[in-house]
């Protein structure tokens, strides 16, 4: 049984408060005909702080997408290491036990991507499958485990090593005004986060079925258009209205499993916007503190794309919350408009360090010798 | 087990053949230092003609990455689904039998990527899972058939859709003058490939085991630096020595299968150029003759990237010679350096069309009623 263990997380350093966003929004926007749309969406989110990799000033200077690119490599050189060393730790392997890494961040591009360089520079073994995810936005932080419990499945002895790096600073584009723009501007934040998926043993979430859906017809709603200054995003206001045709796909996904998904024991969603959370809550009939995890990473980090659910996942281990076989539900929503699904029950190991001897690897095929 | 059935592929109509290619070179940098050199490696790729999405004065201009990649975007669309209907067709299948489709290309970005759109627009249905993969370069397409072969492992029931999409016409870069561009433009073309791996029946490579390696320290050896005018691809003198490092790869791989690598019935192998091939049948004591498939898509199309190994296995299938249980193998090179490798074994039968009524789905999860 394939079990997403405790997630590392860390955010740079550099922090941004809500007033100081919407002082920025006030001073920099200031002839913006819809200013105070702006900054009441902006109020609304219920972030109270991001973090980001740069210092404001330098943040909302645009150097070219190739110096923007850049400082991708560099920071992601930087600091995805520490994320990956703990949650190694937490799922008690070392970086030799690892039979593939998923890392996934839509924020930089680079190709080869960061597998190659963790696998030449942290241990990791030369025939560690790779598996960069580029294109799926915040929902890839719910695609990557799920493709992780897949090949875990296969391989019921292999474990797989989830990155989500995630530096939205770095396509904060100063000439894209539209209202969606500005809203962006004071939701997304910075992050990192690292999981480990054991295929054998591990405390944590057990998962146990996945799935995905697309909203028909939503291809634009979440979009990147792609031009000589970087990635642009672009956000329609419609979004905040997906939890309509959403809302069916993960209560179908439980009912598959046997499970009513207005009454699990826990929620892993994404934090896209308050107006999510709010909506699904109502929809699926659960009360609003059920998804205060999600809440609790929207407040003090912001949208951090791919990372939200490993980051509210990493919260509720935190609480220490679940019982054994308690019942929960993850859910990731990206571009598509997709969502990312997964349902599974809680398990308690006691300790989840690995014995001193490596495990058998006879399921996971492909080592060499 | 998962059978990788008959290949589609397509080729844009605009021709340049390697004479008008060397013309062009002998024109464009006559003052080039090295153009000898260049000429030299151009006349031994044995690329005899190449496809490209326009007529060459068009290719030769750069509009802007903006305008390149909404033009990636928009012949992909008009393009893509005629492979995918091939390919469904030839494997017995429709669209909505697929579960996961596998969208690999590194020569455009997109997000959502190419597969909200098919999902939309091709009747898949909308639980269909989304793998788009951009950062993996030439060696997608074995990782695309490798993580295709992991689905259906885990979900013996299910199907994937490969689908690889490469104009590599429109990475062309004028300002690039380095040996190794240079060469870069007499190599690589444009083309189309897509492919169905059935969990269950079809006829082709019944895929037995895969595997991933990593070449040490070679991540610079080929790679695209990110800029304001796009991806620019370097591509390093040494990359034609690493068949020395990638061949015990290939070799421990069979070996683990209990197979000897250079006594099998067919080679499928990225035609990353000619000297890939010379080296990797010296090292492997196969004949030449036994990459001819690699050797005529190089040939006939030049370097289509990703797309490579299913142009050549699809050359496979039109000859026809494969008795049943032959044994092969497949590796497509890339980026990293990363070789993704697989062994399998032919499977014959008879057709494989699929029933009318839609096969078993029991093993399938997450799909919805």
């Amino acid at each position: 049984m394939a079990t997403l263990c405790r997630p590392a997380v860390s955010v740079p350093e550099f922090v941004i408060t809500m007033e100081q966003t919407l002082d920025l929004a006030r001073s920099v926007h200031a002839d913006h005909p819809q200013l105070g749309l702006a900054l009441r969406l902006i109020e609304n989110t219920g972030v109270q702080k991001r973090h980001i990799l740069q210092p404001i000033e330098e943040t909302l200077r645009h150097p070219g997408f190739e110096a923007r690119n850049a400082l991708y490599e560099a920071e992601a050189k930087a600091r995805v290491p520490a994320v990956i060393y703990r949650a190694l730790d937490d799922a008690g392997l070392r970086t030799a036990d690892i039979d593939l890494i998923i890392y996934v961040s839509c924020t930089g591009f680079m190709m080869p991507s960061m597998t190659a360089w963790m696998i030449n520079t942290m241990d990791f073994s030369s025939d560690t499958r790779q598996l960069p995810i580029a294109q799926l936005g915040c929902a890839a932080g719910g695609a990557a485990i799920n493709r992780a419990h897949d090949f875990c499945t296969a391989y019921p002895d292999a474990n797989a090593l989830i990155v989500c790096c995630e530096f939205c600073s770095l396509c904060y584009q100063p000439t894209d005004l539209g209202v969606g723009n500005l809203l962006s501007n004071g939701l997304f934040g910075d992050g990192l986060a690292a999981a480990v998926v054991r295929g054998q043993g591990g405390t944590g979430m057990a998962l146990e079925r996945n799935g995905s859906y697309l909203v028909p017809d939503t291809e634009d709603w979440i979009a990147y258009r792609v031009r000589a200054t970087g990635f642009h995003f672009m956000l329609d206001k419609r979004v905040p209205t997906t939890m309509e045709p959403l809302a069916p796909a993960l209560r179908s996904l439980a009912a598959q499993h046997g499970w009513d998904a207005s009454e699990l024991d826990f929620y892993i969603i994404h934090a896209g916007g308050p107006r999510i959370l709010d909506d699904l809550s109502r929809i699926l009939g659960v009360p609003s503190e059920a998804f205060r995890f999600s809440r609790a990473t929207l407040a003090e980090y912001g949208n951090i794309a791919s990372a939200v659910v490993l980051d509210a996942l990493r919260r509720l281990f935190d609480e220490g919350s679940p019982v054994d076989s308690a019942r929960g539900l993850l859910a990731g929503f990206g571009p598509g408009i997709t969502a990312e699904i997964s349902v599974g029950r809680w398990v308690l190991r006691g300790t989840c360090r690995a014995p001193a001897i490596p495990h058998s690897r006879s399921g996971a095929i492909g080592r060499r010798p």
